[in-house]
């Protein structure tokens, strides 16, 4: 008896590392696949160069809908759909923002109005600007001396922090409130510091939002040396700005997510692996999210082109309107939950192709420590970061129904130089980094779809 | 006594655990420090964009000597000074490489003759084009075959390997020996293949080496796009080549490593880390090694400016000619050597200003060990792997003295893309990636300094 169960003990440690050994060849052929034949990057090249930036509402969306949905159909889907979304539409046009000191001249800043907000309506607004430098210091400013004034949020982004989403997160409320506070003490338009990692003066968009019952007055970014400079002038001499704009709501239309599966071989459980298809209205939206969505599309081009045998659905989603306003995931997990179709698992790329460092987890402890079980297999692959405890926003309804969420989590450096700006361009998007991102989402959906 | 055993054992561990916290504010204050007030990525602005490419020999070569000082100067060092190098020089000159086929076009080709090659003496060079995609095959083709020919070796990169060094160092002997193999078998100049993980029309150049007692024949490298192209065209067409190119050896010269320093506090025992100062004679001299330089001088300034107690007298040295002669590193064992001077470590950063994500220990398992086991300490700065066992050229001399040597591991998915490149330029850096470099081996100097 003893004898026997020796024998068993050393059949299953003989399966487990068989096991272990399987996984790693099919890691290995997962990664020799995408780097050589991978067409994630050529496929990014076309979305940013021959459709560009594509902001939720735009005719170039319309185009990167289309054009998704082929996509798909080329990497071999089973079935590829668009599922209705209603989008809020909103419009830049044209802006410009001028500042004159005591030398009497005006000069033009770089800036970008904030997503979301509205413009001057095409009239000249000029005021006085004051500055603040963090937020603390704007709450004791008495409502007298904001009244008719500029404000100007100069909060620096924190280089301190190692993962720069820290840094972002940070200074992120800056961009969201500055409007609403700035209004609510009577001021006339607010100017923030961009969010942005770079030296440079590059101005970054990206979401605000105004508060209920508060005047919806107008919001701009500037570069980080244009921030540097105005705060120099600042110390010495009074400064007057003008601001002219047009940005602003234009209601709302129809529009679509794209999808496109691959059939459960065992079942019809869904495992989702997803971007955002739309972008910022500047740049070409290549970090922030092409690369998602090509990864994206890799995943089920590599399962298709190596014969994997799914044993669940897996489905690539590219969500519409992650930028302004989530309306692409809220209407995904709307649908997941009254068709009552079960979702196993769901991870989104969209921190940029830069080269793969981890995989961050929203999920119970149980399946996380199964997942972080796995590392020594990622290892190889650079990829040995298992602790964030997130998931990407487009999948966050999912995450609220209590599917286990991901996000793949790159090299964070870059990321935030170029962040909703007219330098988010397919040159910062390297080959090598984007398709390993896509082997890492490939070997992780591959180890799921075999054991959960 | 047990009583006794049991407290000191938690005195023990408490103080372990003290250790361990303090060594960790220590890391957090050198990283502070560095991203938000280090000054290597505004130094290698300066050295690449005024100074440029500064191939050993060259007048600015000696430009960069002069600078080099005066930045450890400015960095605080206690001792600047320059050591005696003789070094060889190579100089390309001008160079065309031109194709015709079936059409009658000639066409001209990109591509840049390979380090340390002689050219055509200024005269055209013609023949017949033949191809080759590997060693194997070139050493099965009869000599009469090779005769009078030009040897294409079209050698692609190897894309699979995860780490790229891996594909760089499989495809090197088509660099370093076309040259020598084509010349035994009667063929008039090789065109390789360049060693480039990227998919574009940039040459590579780099050493290459002649055999004793062989004809010395020219050698190029040409893009890959090129080099596929050029397979294409031979698979239908007879394709003659023209090469005039006037690069060859120019004799010796003497010349300059440059070296700083802070005094040890407890002895004088020296602890090296470095880079080196050359770079190839096209681009900038960016990632290859500018960065390696300013993150070195970056370590100096750091602990003087935190103030930080050195035991041990902490040297960076900035080599001469690693590109094509290693005669700085060279003549750096020498000078140690013979002067008998303590060496208690030495680290190199010459694989790109990436950010770090580990570091290659060539040492005894024991000071393996004991690095390993302050993992813990890098893995919050993204600094994971510890696996690699080897370490940068320039210091090969002390690793072969026993010293224990290491390299810093940064990511190394973009480097051979632009290596040795016209395209290796400041814009291709990125400030925290450079600065989290410097960050790494600040770090573990701290360690090093502290505990050995």
């Amino acid at each position: 008896m003893k004898k026997i169960v020796s024998t068993s003990l050393l059949l299953l440690s003989m399966t487990l590392f068989g096991q272990a050994k399987e996984d790693s060849i099919q890691f290995n052929t997962i990664s020799k696949e995408i780097l050589n034949n991978g067409k994630g990057y050529v496929e990014l090249k076309d979305l940013t160069k021959n459709i560009g930036h594509r902001l939720s509402g735009s005719p170039a969306y319309e185009k990167a809908v289309q054009w998704a949905a082929q996509r798909l159909r080329d990497a071999g889907a089973d079935k590829v759909w668009l599922q209705d979304v209603t989008i809020p539409v909103w419009e830049r046009g044209k802006e410009s923002l001028k500042i004159t000191a005591n030398s009497g001249r005006w000069k033009t800043l770089k800036m970008l109005s904030l997503g979301n907000s509205e413009g001057t309506g095409g009239k000249d607004v000029s005021a006085e600007v004051i500055m603040v430098k963090s937020m603390e210091e704007y709450d004791k400013l008495p409502a007298e001396k904001v009244k008719g004034k500029i404000l100007f949020f100069n909060y620096p982004f924190n280089q301190s922090f190692i993962e720069t989403f820290r840094g972002y997160g940070d200074a992120a409320k800056y961009r969201v409130t500055a409007a609403s506070l700035t209004a609510k003490k009577g001021g006339k338009f607010a100017i923030i510091r961009s969010l942005s990692s770079a030296f440079d003066d590059t101005p970054h968009t990206g979401a605000m939002r105004y508060e209920d019952n508060v005047d919806k007055i107008p919001a701009v970014a500037i570069g980080s040396t244009t921030a540097d400079e105005l705060e120099q002038l600042l110390k010495t001499q009074k400064v007057l700005a003008t601001l002219n704009s047009n940005c602003g709501m234009k209601g709302e239309k129809a529009s679509h997510s794209v999808i496109g599966e691959i059939t459960g071989k065992k079942d019809k459980s869904v495992i989702v692996v997803g971007g955002h298809l739309d972008s910022w209205d500047v740049g070409e939206g290549a970090q922030d999210d092409g690369a998602g969505i090509v990864q994206s599309i890799e995943v089920l081009r590599t399962f298709k082109k190596l014969g994997i045998q799914n044993n669940h659905t897996i489905r690539v989603v590219c969500f519409a309107n992650e930028e302004n306003g989530l309306k692409g995931g809220l209407q995904y997990g709307k649908v997941a939950k009254d068709s009552n179709e079960k979702h196993l698992f769901a991870i989104e790329s969209d921190a940029g192709g830069f080269s793969p460092r981890g995989i961050a987890l929203d999920m119970d402890d149980t399946k996380r420590n199964q997942i972080k079980s796995w590392a020594p297999l990622f290892i190889p692959y650079g990829v040995y970061n298992f602790e964030g405890k997130y998931s990407g926003a487009d999948i966050s309804p999912l995450q609220a129904m209590g599917v286990p969420t991901a996000e793949l989590a790159p090299d964070s450096q870059r990321y935030f130089d170029i962040h909703h700006t007219e330098e988010d361009t397919f040159d910062k998007v390297n080959r090598r980094e984007l398709l390993l991102g896509a082997v890492a989402m490939t070997q992780l959906i591959y180890m799921i779809d075999k054991n959960w």
